[in-house]
């Protein structure tokens, strides 16, 4: 099977049309015609099998997965998905896992309107790299350098769930969890729901914002960065799963939990004089919001359990 | 080093700053105001080490060709480069490699005036995917479909000069190149010009456009496929170059000139009617335009040499 036949068969025919893409999959180049006067908001992913996701991972998994984080970067700038491209390393031409991966991905796609436009088809070990793009309706933009000291730190629901997902697949360890919070914990590590939604309806109000990938630590690191500011955590009030406290035996890992990544909630800081209307748009579209701590002007994080000091190594996934 | 520090030292300060880069690396996603009435033009391509060059290529001949082959994409469409993003797998975080690289890939992107707008860094075995985008100015596209019965077929330079780059770093055979000839070679290997202005100067023609990266019989084969036509090829009046005549002791071997591919030159089809019109203005430009065949209503591509059929393997490179 040629590079020419797999892209005819499993790419070229999606169910997705999009007015806005002029020419698709087949020549040099998509062609793509942009809103007038929209900004776009693109962003570019790689998952690697046996680091980004375990080797065993459904190729359903693997596809809805590969979407899913992309989607998640756009979903923390508040854009809405238009055009994504697919760029696939794969070890063999395995039909019935381009199938099963295909089928993923487009679940996600449809579910967004998410035109596949293009990409690339090679042979090497399994790897994925998505480049999406999407629109931005506001003039605001959910910038990581928004944060001001005073803001509220929020997120958009449970934090750890994937971590113990992947600590038991990976580890195949005893643990305490119904086969139903099992299933649930896997699904949060296999088949994140990107905020998506939550993200536009923030944009308006032009706060800082990041999608939870690295660990909550690492990626709240990142707006107190960018924005020069720091953090008090307030571990108490983070939102977490009974299948969370069932797996803990109720003394949660708060060093795995807030560093092992894969929550793909968004975490935002908020005005106090905003976040009435906030928790008010959100509430109307049925998405949580939980405040977990508040923009400092000292340095680092400090993380609060019981109104002691937790000292967490604040380190996400590192690839070097 | 982690791979932030990576991102912050070699990709986050690049020269080239274009005001319709509203927010570069550093967020979530690029933040980009496209032209106001422009189509764009988007295109993806992985280089695997090993495959797409070999292992013992100079980091900036990486960075440099990653970057060509990906522009010569645009090239063929008739677009001006704007954004690229650069996904990267490597081995290792090798200061010195990712300096020569980044070299080679800004001696590009400043040529053109693009902005490296995001990406991601993996660890993992080397492989780089860029994706790029470009602007339309001409309502017309080079598109594959465009090529009718009658038509010439073009092309902008000589062929089979990589193959032989590629040969002779390969398998070190006895050669008779000069130093000058065997650099040139090589050149044409690891740093292709991109037709961009050729391109740009062919898309209001509306022709049918590819650039040869498979090999000339895979390439102008995608154009006869998607238009639905076939076509002669007149080998004698193939342009090759010196070196090739000398490195063949005047006696071709055409199966590779025409299957390597790496050729990067620009393959086009072009009714008679506007074909002065088209070498006038390529010449206003001292682009070389050559005659090589011509589009028949026949099935599939004949070669003629010396009015003698020539039998030739019509496949270019195979990933599965």
């Amino acid at each position: 099977m040629s590079e020419f036949d797999l892209i005819n068969q499993y790419f070229k025919h999606t169910s997705v049309k999009r007015d806005d893409v002029l020419l698709g999959i087949g020549d040099d180049c998509a062609i793509l015609s942009p809103p007038a006067g929209k900004k776009l908001a693109v962003s570019t992913d790689t998952l690697i099998s046996g680091v980004h996701f375990p080797e065993s991972t459904r190729a359903e998994d693997v596809g809805y997965k590969s979407l899913a984080v992309n989607l998640s970067d756009l979903a923390a700038m508040g854009a809405e998905p238009a055009w994504v491209s697919l760029a696939m390393s794969l070890p063999e031409a395995d039909k019935i896992w381009l199938q099963g991966f295909m089928q993923g991905f487009n679940e996600l796609a449809e579910k967004y309107n998410i035109a596949l436009i293009g990409g690339d088809t090679t042979q090497g070990p399994l790897s994925i790299t998505i480049n999406i793009t999407g629109f931005l309706h506001s003039d605001h933009v959910l910038k990581r350098t928004s944060a001001k000291v005073g803001d509220r730190i929020c997120v958009t629901g449970c934090i750890g769930d994937a971590s113990i997902g992947l600590n038991v697949i990976l580890n195949n360890i005893d643990h305490h969890l119904s086969d139903q919070q099992l299933t649930y914990c896997k699904k949060r590590l296999n088949r994140p729901q990107p905020r998506i939604e939550a993200g536009k309806l923030l944009a308006p109000f032009s706060l800082a914002a990041i999608d939870i990938s690295d660990g909550l630590l690492a990626d709240l690191k990142h707006i107190c960065k960018a924005s020069a500011v720091g953090a008090i955590l307030y571990i108490d009030d983070l939102p977490v799963s009974e299948a969370l406290l069932r797996y803990y035996s109720n003394e949660p890992d708060w060093q795995s939990i807030l560093t092992s990544g894969d929550d793909y909630e968004l975490c935002f800081t908020c005005p106090d004089e905003q976040f009435n209307d906030v928790q008010k748009v959100m509430k109307l579209n049925n998405i949580d919001v939980f405040c977990i701590g508040e923009i400092k002007d000292t340095s680092g994080i400090t993380c609060l359990l019981n109104n002691q000091p937790l000292h967490l190594e604040q380190t996400g996934y590192n690839h070097f």
